[in-house]
């Protein structure tokens, strides 16, 4: 018998399981022992399914053995946001209304990771209903962040960020709205991509809006991302709001590099309101690409600034619609900071909702005309590293945290998220890249060569040293 | 010299003018003298441009004694609706706030009417900013039905369908967002052709909402209403609602009759709270293109009726968020009707707007999987045949008349209004015809087929005998 596996490689975990090098079951067993010993402070999961994981880590043994695979995640051991149903696992969406929820059946992006080989660790942590940015969760438990258990992870897919960036899963489904997979990657030091709306079925998941509401993948590699997301995509009937698009061959695009690649850096407004080393990371980066074969350039980006508001806004309006009668009916159940944002929904109106729909077309606009010019655009993902718990509210830490990923999301473009660098504190720092809808393999592409040439999202919190901090 | 031409074909006309049959000039001179003579009663056109008409047409004329035709539409004289900027021609949008404006530059597609060789006759009467279905304009006339000069003529676009039924243009482009073209089109016994959204451009066209509203062609019969459309498609990246979609060859398709389509008759809602007159006529039409071979059959549409409030709700908040500003700083400059319709979106929430909105999607998907089964629905285009205009009120009137038209506006889809009868009272019945978004070639083909099969579109208001009758 092959001798017990202590330590997992930080990417290319798949490829190694595939291969035989490391069982899915040692690799499971690591990851749920990590998860016990370091899960409570972190609160990064609110479902651990341990017995599922190993009986799904053991049968993709017996396959292997028998030279066969289940799929490209064969044995891959994940987490799932819990806002996404997994058939006889309790979902909660982060919310006292669905503490004790446990859906038949799996979300069409569930069903697709099982089909995939994918081994489920448990269902990860989140903002109360995927609407807030802290994941300091009243009900599930207040989320930290690995590299300071002071400080928030973001969200609203912060137990996915946290779990990926402290080793307790190979990779992890995020859901992403207004900034919710980025902000997690970008403040736990790991990438997360946000699909184009529409790429990746939504069924299954709950809503926050009907509009914005994506699902995507997080892994501390790009590499890793691509080849979760590699098998999500597809035209989904049963969804109002799924393309029928076929899907690039994402993982051969992977090795092309930056050769060629035209990147936009915008002068205004995505470097405004930043953090020192959140900027100078930044552009860091875009010279990196630049040495290596980019074709980076300064770019206008006009109206910017009213993107944000406008998308605000419209999330404001579509969650209280989605809530509005539990709001009526049993305010009680909402934690405070969410109840608080749900009702500011109340205040929106129908020309005011209209009003900023039509602007997003002239926005989207504005951007396809920007994406003849470039492939991609450049900007931070968070204009600060992770705030404090103590320091943050909902409304007004989600604010500023999605300051510079709300512009995306009401364009419906796709975008990725790469740790960059680190500020004074040592906390991360993420990178943003948007590219027009569809060309997630462009991202991807891109975001694999800059982690060629960096070592940013292989360094490792020290979680087991910080043992003795003081969790409020 | 030819002997000068007293009356005009009904149909084909913009053949006979290319084809050296009849003179522009004659054509032209015709229809002035005509709109002279009765518009004075019918109050179809806000402003005649014959000095205009006249100089293009004698342009035309020119072109063509030299062997060569300025194209599509040489020297054909047509109306173009009062919200359809023409550059150097007063365009009031049927508002007192623009009663003297005058636009520099053609709308999209008065230029592109410019452009086929059209000739423009002058800008025609509509329901105040395109908000209401009577057309009884307090500031620019109370426009009436040639075929019985007590009863309205429908709208917004009630002076091009009553100028096309009246014999005073061969043509005329309306618009339509729940129903503007194709509600005179059945009140008047004429034809018209709401298009896909996003197939024309809307710029230069006053908004009444961002996201429903279309330019459509009128005329008698529904191969000039192709032809007309014909030159109107194209892409514009100044307008955010515009698709890049090639166009069919219309024309073409046109000969290709009624073998082998399928068309569904829906069960419910369609053939409900509709004159007997109007369902008899409708399913009658049904009837007579199965004998032609199309395959008829009756299906079910589950929705249509909350398609319809979805749609009204939408329509209010969208007009509202246009107006507002206007509303509160000069609401005297408003008629008293168009005023209270557009207070009513004041009290439209964004999380209402969000849900119809999001239902918009559900029911889109519906009709996708209806269009599967079928190539056209068949339902009536108004409930009745044309309302006594002193019994008529912009917001009852145009919520009774626009119950069946708003279904296909909310899901963007194309439909036509082809004339399929008369009720007892010899006023005429309208026919609508709906089809999968870009597929309006096939409405087109299967109106023309039904055209060469009846003569309803040929029929013609006594407005002559009518002379004396007594408009209040």
């Amino acid at each position: 018998m092959r001798r017990r596996v202590k330590e997992l490689p930080l990417t290319g975990l798949a490829e190694r399981i595939r291969s035989g090098g490391i069982g899915s079951a040692e690799a499971t067993d690591v990851y749920l022992e990590r998860i016990e010993r370091l899960d409570g402070r972190l609160r990064s999961f609110i479902t651990v399914t341990a017995e599922i994981a190993r009986e799904q880590a053991r049968a993709a043994d017996e396959v292997l053995a028998r030279g066969e695979t289940l799929g490209p995640l064969h044995g891959l051991p994940v987490a799932v946001k819990d806002n996404i149903d997994t058939g006889g696992v309790r979902t909660t969406a982060g919310s006292a209304f669905f503490a004790a929820r446990v859906p038949e059946r799996d979300a069409e992006v569930a069903r697709r990771l099982r089909e995939a080989g994918a081994v489920l660790l448990g269902k990860a942590n989140l903002h109360e209903l995927a609407y807030g940015g802290t994941t300091q969760n009243p009900h599930h438990g207040l989320c930290r962040n690995p590299w300071n258990l002071e400080r928030i992870p973001g969200g609203s897919s912060g137990g996915s960020g946290a779990a990926v960036a402290a080793g307790l899963c190979a990779a992890a489904l995020g859901t992403d709205t207004g900034g919710s997979v980025r902000i997690p990657a970008a403040l736990n030091g790991v990438s997360a991509l946000r699909p184009t709306n529409g790429r990746i079925s939504m069924r299954g998941v709950f809503p926050i809006t009907w509009t914005f509401d994506t699902v995507g993948p997080l892994a501390r590699a790009v590499a890793d991302v691509a080849l979760v997301f590699s098998v999500l995509p597809g035209f989904d009937p049963e969804d109002t709001g799924s393309h029928d698009r076929p899907v690039d061959d994402v993982l051969v695009q992977l090795e092309q590099g930056l050769e060629g690649l035209r990147i936009g850096v915008p002068r205004s407004f995505f470097f405004e309101e930043v953090d020192e080393d959140v900027a100078r990371s930044a552009r860091a980066a875009g010279e990196l690409m630049a040495a290596r074969g980019a074709d980076v350039e300064e770019i206008e980006l006009p109206g910017a600034e009213r993107a944000e508001e406008a998308t605000r806004r419209m999330i404001l309006a579509e969650a209280y619609a989605i809530h509005r009668r539990r709001l009526a009916e049993q305010p009680e159940l909402f934690g405070e900071d969410v109840r608080r944002r749900l009702a500011l929904g109340a205040e929106v109106s129908g020309a005011e909702y209209a009003e900023h729909r039509q602007w997003a077309r002239e926005w989207r606009r504005t951007l396809d005309r920007v994406f003849e010019r470039v492939d991609l655009i450049l900007t931070p993902a968070a204009g600060q590293a992770a705030p404090l718990a103590a320091e943050s509210e909902t409304i007004e830490t989600t604010r500023r945290l999605t300051r510079l990923t709300y512009g995306w999301t009401l364009a419906g473009l796709p975008a990725l998220a790469v740790p960059c660098g680190f500020d004074g504190a040592g906390l991360p720092i993420g990178l943003q890249l948007a590219a027009a809808p569809f060309r997630e393999a462009t991202l991807l592409r891109a975001g694999a060569a800059y982690q060629r040439e960096t070592d940013w999202h292989l360094r490792q919190p020290a979680l087991d040293a910080s043992e003795r901090v003081k969790v409020g």
